[in-house]
């Protein structure tokens, strides 16, 4: 099998999930339904929130699930497995329920992010295939989102393929960047499957192909006319590249009554050279020829470029972008929190060594609260199906501070999450990729708070719960605090 | 179309290579040969070597380059192309030759890992698969290798698949880490498609579903009694895990002539818990239980633990190994070194303003030179086809002292790279993955000096040049030089 053929990603699992499968299977645990939460413990880069993506080719997978007859040769080659399991995986289809914030929605630590509630061996055998692809376009969706608020309103591209970790990184990665904020791609298959504009023009091989850069420069203007952007740093931005990109403003382009689109820095001090070339630009009456720049850029660099007064229209996003670079891993778990009995789920929860690796037990809602100016203010965690009725002064428990008596007043609570899936199939429409960014770019500008996403030292938002939930957590880390002894 | 079809990944392209491409077609370019050269300028985690990887998978990729009517359409919808150029697409097949090093030999910045001597449409077009494949598949190959030598042959289970960045990641990253040393994979994708080993046991969701630790423990046992490790941090390893995984072992498995195989600690302070475990399962007679640690480990990690004095049989490494967290991204870029006049390739060179990205132009062969011992002293590059005949003493130079007259003597030279491509026909038959792994192993272990592996300043090993090379590049630096001012 090659790479371009047809993938059954099914088989993009931990092993574990089979053979505590198979566990389930044998030990009539099969039928039993169990409630998994997907949330995350830190936000990456000590960012104040987070941006969810991936949830469509999430839901994608769970309709798609299935073992073929060589999926079922190569468990049987393990020897660990009955046939009476193996005739079960051949005719497996995904049987759960998925509850999720939507697609584009500013998240935060420690929140219940998604909810699949199914039996036993349906939650578990999704769980890796699940976390990879929330974890990988939530990723990039919050980097990006970063990256667009430091470019202060220009246009950030997306250069990334080539650094990404593989063929889907690429393409999916540049789907959550364009969710984040960022305004177009060079990757085609993105834009292709995507519908995300696309850009681009030249690299160094161009200009170096030619005798000269003169004529390279003459020859794409000759070509592409109306959107030539030069690329100016293979031999000398100062002394041939601009000298050249002018000439071929006047020479070729202004005669056919056209201007020069842009030209493109990718090396040097691009600060210095972004103001320099600024000014000899405008002195050869190139005002609108717009100045992009790229080499490793990211949040940190854009600010630090912007701050230097460098002159710039754009910013082409590499590496740092696509894979995240100055914090690669978003941590999504999967972890168990309800199991059913008797038609009830009881809550279950994890101790460990680690405090901060402690779950919140059972099923739960998860509220937005948004003050009277519609900012948001809070999350607040309840029981599920409990009456939240914001209408009076509601008590609510921070849980970092639970003898504290609080109160919202004059806010709304909002419910985040909704139910995508129903015992197998979807039952929510999917928001087209445009409507999922601009969700993004309205909550950063209309809901969430500016000290949020300020990039040192950000506000933490608030996770609150119901008193209800409050009582539930406690009282069940102090049973099993018990039982375990 | 969803993420289970079959791929076109020759649609994984920055733009920029359709709109030269394009260029190249209008100007008359298309028919001319053009030599790139794929090379990396830097080691990531500042290491002393890197592991070449992904070379099967760039061969596949150019002998299924192609472009559909899909694709066709979308092109002509860019409104840029002419009709003529998109049927010249709608035939277009890889006609192009490619050198490369062997997968899994070692490498070092600025060499020529591949050559790609192709027509300028066809050379460009592959650009970004080539290095997203190259750079993904060789920077977990690289990280593999640097935890496997921190792990001082314990076995290295990779578990990252749910924080790589997407599918492929996943399951090519777990192949890349087995080309560097890994031992497994919990990736069973990777398992069923490369054959390799795969290993998976419990979460902590199988300890929370049952209703109590011991009873998990006993009913994982009574499945798998041969292979049973038990997850034992659910609750508390010391006070329940423990006292129930031995338990386990003498009610369940010694009864019927089974042995506990091992314990998985995910969490806490491994170091000092490892070695209460230690004691408390041989205090049961459990001498031959093996200890497996896993919890965001990298070569830092694993160093630090064995340190102290950790008792480890085993480590599972997940997201720091399938991200190389620490350094994301293997830089290999894809530069233009010639263009072919006449039947000669006359060499080009990029000056830019930084001084290390300025290029090795034309085209040329890459040597290892060995001592007497069969160590690797350095590399040379030479002229493509230069004779190396080191039977005598063999003057060479340094580029960064070549003022020096220096000589290789009682030396062999060995040609490191081979002709894979040749006018878009495989001519060399790939390795299978155990040979690449076993590659890997026989020169970390007999080729390599150990003072380039170690991770604190590592020795930077030489790459020098025969003078004729040297010549060569210095003289196309000066004319370069004086034709752009």
């Amino acid at each position: 099998m090659t790479q371009f053929d047809k993938r059954n990603l099914s088989m993009v699992m931990d092993f574990y999930e089979m053979t505590m499968s198979y566990g389930y299977f044998c030990k009539g645990g099969d039928d039993v339904r169990v409630a998994f939460d997907v949330f995350f413990r830190a936000v990456p880069d000590k960012g104040g929130f987070a941006v969810f993506a991936g949830l469509e080719h999430v839901i994608e997978f769970v309709e798609n699930l299935s073992f073929s007859e060589e999926d079922i040769a190569y468990f049987r080659a393990q020897h660990l497995f009955s046939e009476e399991f193996l005739t079960f995986l051949r005719g497996f289809r995904f049987r759960g329920d998925i509850y999720a914030v939507p697609e584009g929605t500013i998240i935060y630590p420690d929140e219940p992010l998604m909810t699949i509630v199914a039996p036993s061996i349906d939650a578990q055998l999704i769980e890796t295939a699940v976390l990879a692809q929330i974890n990988h376009q939530s990723l990039i969706a919050t980097k990006a989102a970063r990256i667009v608020r430091a470019a202060e309103g220009r246009r950030v591209s997306d250069f990334g393929a080539r650094r990404a970790h593989n063929m889907d990184a690429a393409t999916y990665g540049a789907r959550a960047a364009y969710i984040g904020g960022v305004d177009m791609t060079a990757t085609v298959s993105a834009g292709q499957q995507f519908g995300i504009p696309i850009s681009g023009t030249m690299a160094h091989s161009w200009v170096m192909f030619f005798e000269d850069e003169y004529t390279a420069f003459r020859n794409y203007a000759e070509i592409y006319p109306q959107a030539a952007v030069l690329l100016v740093d293979t031999y000398d931005v100062l002394h041939t590249g601009i000298p050249n990109a002018i000439r071929t403003a006047h020479e070729v382009l202004e005669p056919q009554g056209c201007r020069l689109a842009g030209v493109r820095i990718d090396s040097g001090d691009l600060a210095y050279l972004s103001k320099r070339v600024r000014v000899m630009l405008d002195e050869a009456g190139l005002t609108d020829c717009k100045i992009i720049l790229s080499n490793s850029l990211d949040e940190f660099t854009i600010s630090s470029l912007l701050l230097q007064g460098a002159y710039v229209d754009g910013f082409g996003v590499g590496e740092r972008l696509i894979t995240a670079k100055s914090d690669p891993v978003f941590g999504a778990v999967y972890k168990l929190v309800a199991v059913e009995k008797d038609g009830v789920f009881l809550p279950r929860v994890k101790m460990s060594e680690n405090v901060e690796k402690l779950t919140n037990p059972g099923r739960k809602d998860l509220y937005r609260i948004y003050d009277e100016h519609g900012s948001a203010v809070a999350d607040m965690i309840a029981l599920y199906g409990e009456q939240v009725d914001l209408a009076h002064p509601f008590r609510y428990v921070d849980p970092g501070k639970p003898w504290k008596n609080r109160f919202f007043e004059g806010c709304s609570a909002v419910p985040l999450r909704r139910l995508y899936v129903k015992d197998g199939k979807r039952v929510e429409k999917l928001p087209r990729l445009d409507e999922i960014r601009a969700h993004v770019r309205r909550q950063l500008t209309a809901e969430i708070w500016q000290e949020e996403q300020r990039f040192e030292n950000p506000h933490r938002h608030y996770l609150d719960m119901t008193p209800a939930y409050y009582e539930l957590k406690m009282g069940l880390l102090d049973e099993v605090r018990g039982k375990h002894r």
